[in-house]
């Protein structure tokens, strides 16, 4: 039996930074995986096979030049999975080589097995048959989640597939119905729409990602109508029945029964603990197998602290790398500087959505006087450039001090281009300081100074200071 | 007779940007255009219908999947001229509406036809035959460049070409000599390259772009040799010999003659001066046609501006809108907030290369302690996704104070990236910005935290703080 400063559970997003972090204080660590590669969901199943079907569905779809070559223009007239997912393969190979490389460059120990509490400092890891335990100062879970398959739900992993499944289907689908208009939902949503399958969406709730910018989500919903996806919002599903001919029926509450090729259950996932056998430590997981932390992370016990998608919203890799850092710079009494205020989110639909601050609903609500600047990337010559005529990107501002408060995007780029109005905001900069900045010239970064000017024009007069910029 | 507060002479990125500042404060504008559409070199010639055809290459050569599909991947076979004029003729009629339609809503006359000093307050245009005369209280030169033509070289628009010359040409030139290896010869080496085209570039310079960091400038050298740049530095054309066969001799002083089907003259380009009658108000235009200003951009003649290309480096799109927009406020008497010392560079070769602020040399030069940290594409997960395994993004810091100085970077979308490092160093930020900042995952802006953390481990310990990142 090995001890440790800390062992953390799960090799995604949260539990590599934490365990990275760890390390870099000097302390001696061992992170555990279960399954056969490190990466955890986000590089072998979520995030990086996603992103890398997104940018092969962009590029094999011929989706960008079709505001040049028109609606109908394709550049794969048969797309294949094999097409989609020989990127996605290639990228997953290399994430997992990197990661592995951080973790022998910093020395951790890295365990593979399952692991589950024997006691509060003692796990129990379990692999091909043999058992060691291990004992830690400090214990990180960072399980994650993975798809919840309620069991009237016979899922079949070719017609009924759960969000993990779409990787392994065989076929392009020739039709689609995704359940659950969440992150997931949404993205591959687009993106199977992109590809040409005529796609379903059904969602309980009246509009998709009720956390984003109520305009920016009009703006999505909007293209993705234009794109081929159905949306159905205020709706449930009753029942689904797999049809003797192979195909899927989806009964709903409002509307008429759908039959589809393929059926994705997109309905949330659930947090991977059943096996940590928590109740040896007291630890409580909700209905979800979501575990519950305070803003340090720390669970019900103070030195068992919990990050990344398993506990929960926004259970997006870059905050649960944040988590992750936080975690342990708490454990080992180091400050942490994140301003957790500016988190960004970023949402690769297509469009792609990012934003950091608070959104208009927010700002209503919270009583700050707040006015709101806009940009579309058809006004400026790079949006023209890479046919992006729908791309938008909204400043929102302080009446009166000007103060930049929040930034929504939706268009390609946006989660690189929020980054700017972050560092601003992290400055506590105003929107002046878009109108006085020289930026490239062709680029969408240019968004940022035309809609600051809109924004400024469109407040009442006079003006608290001459206009100082031409952009409008 | 009108008159007028501001007369601009001009319709490129300078002029506009002047015009409808002038306008925002309330002037009498007109705006002078001898071509037949607004725009000037930026939209007609120059910086539109370049990057169109870098985009068109990047697409169309497949590029950007090769180091996925291999090095001999293509998704055209035979690209024709047509294929890659056909995007930059598109945007370019939209980006003259824009600028047509901004004119027309700030009020600002625009007048066709040719213009000529008659006083220091007086101008007379020539069009169709006919001349009218126009008074100003304040004019503005921004008549842009053209290219240099000496008279030697029997250019003849097809197989010896100026860089406005490639946009005419009726096929993909099947060789192609590039003399001159500033940021057009550069550009336009890297796009023909990229497109198959084997390309020779010579430059008496012992490399190219000499005012960008030397590090940066290697990287691209190498990587245009890689995609078929011959590269010829400290070397100079002789002569310039068209063969009965068509072929074009170029003799050189050191190395043997190249023969070549087609040859672009790039040395440089000239102030568009020469029919202005700027003697008839005391302005000297120096050899090469540019007018010499002081920091506000007024000539020798108090109340006559100049501004643009016409002007002489960095003659970047993106300078001169500021630099119109200054002449104008300094003009009517309004302050300028703009900070020059925090202008961006951004060349669109193939990779794309962008900077701000100051690069190694210029730090070491005025013997100011600095530190260095580099991220490369290929180490964080969107450069995978993207297939840019070359990129690089590297941070200059001060040693002590670690405020960020500098930043330069090489790689798709650096343009765009340079933005966020700049918005730091506008508000004295320090490289701790970047490890304290949450990123999106997968971006390239990853990269900041990368070279952030890559600049901290380097630097002597103890560290000043303790790590609070873990991302290396």
């Amino acid at each position: 039996m090995a001890l440790y400063d800390m062992l953390v559970i799960g090799t995604g997003p949260a539990g590599q930074k934490a365990a990275v972090q760890a390390a870099k204080l000097g302390k001696k660590v061992g992170i555990i995986e279960r399954k056969e590669v490190v990466g955890g969901v986000c590089i072998n199943t979520g995030t990086i096979p996603s992103k890398s079907l997104r940018e092969a569905a962009l590029y094999l779809s011929g989706f960008r030049q079709r505001t040049l070559y028109g609606a109908e223009y394709r550049l794969k007239q048969t797309i294949t999975i094999d097409d989609l997912t020989f990127r996605a393969n290639h990228v997953i190979r290399k994430e997992i080589e990197v990661v592995q490389n951080q973790m022998a460059r910093n020395h951790i120990d890295l365990i593979f097995g399952e692991a589950r509490f024997v006691d509060p400092h003692q796990l129990l890891i379990r692999h091909a048959g043999t058992s060691t335990a291990h004992r830690a100062h400090v214990i990180l879970i960072a399980v994650g989640t993975e798809p919840a398959r309620p069991a009237d739900i016979l899922f079949d992993d070719h017609t009924i597939i759960d969000t993990d499944g779409i990787l392994s289907l065989k076929h392009l689908p020739t039709s689609m119905v995704i359940v659950g208009g969440g992150v997931i939902g949404t993205e591959y949503a687009s993106i199977l729409a992109t590809l040409g399958v005529p796609v379903t969406l059904i969602d309980k709730r009246p509009r998709l990602l009720e956390f984003v910018d109520a305009q920016i989500i009009e703006a999505l919903q909007q293209q993705m109508a234009d794109i081929g996806v159905t949306l159905c919002h205020e709706e449930e599903v009753v029942a689904i029945r797999k049809e003797a001919d192979g195909q899927v029926t989806v009964s709903l509450t409002h509307r008429t029964p759908i039959t589809t090729a393929t059926l994705m259950y997109a309905i949330g996932r659930i947090g991977a603990t059943k096996n940590l056998n928590l109740e040896a430590v007291g630890i409580k997981p909700d209905n979800r197998g979501r575990i519950l932390v305070n803003e340090h992370f720390q669970t019900s016990v103070s030195h068992i602290y919990a990050a990344g998608d398993v506990i929960g919203f926004p259970a997006l890799a870059s905050t649960s790398m944040q988590q992750g850092r936080h975690a342990v710079c708490h454990a080992f009494g180091y400050p942490d500087h994140t301003d957790t205020g500016l988190l960004p989110y970023g949402i690769y639909a297509i469009p792609e959505i990012s934003m950091v601050g608070p959104n208009e609903e927010d700002l209503a609500k919270a009583a700050i006087p707040y006015a709101v600047g806009i940009a579309r990337y058809r006004e400026i010559a790079r949006g023209q450039l890479i046919g992006d005529e729908t791309g938008m990107l909204k400043l929102l501002f302080h009446r009166h001090t000007r103060a930049l408060l929040g930034v929504h995007a939706i268009g390609e780029g946006a989660t690189e281009l929020i980054h700017i109005g972050q560092a601003v905001m992290a400055y506590q900069g105003r929107i002046d300081y878009f109108v006085d900045t020289v930026f490239n010239y062709p680029t969408l970064a240019e968004c940022y100074k035309v809609a600051a000017l809109d924004g400024i024009n469109r407040m009442p007069r006079p003006w608290p200071q001459p206009p100082k910029d031409p952009e409008t």
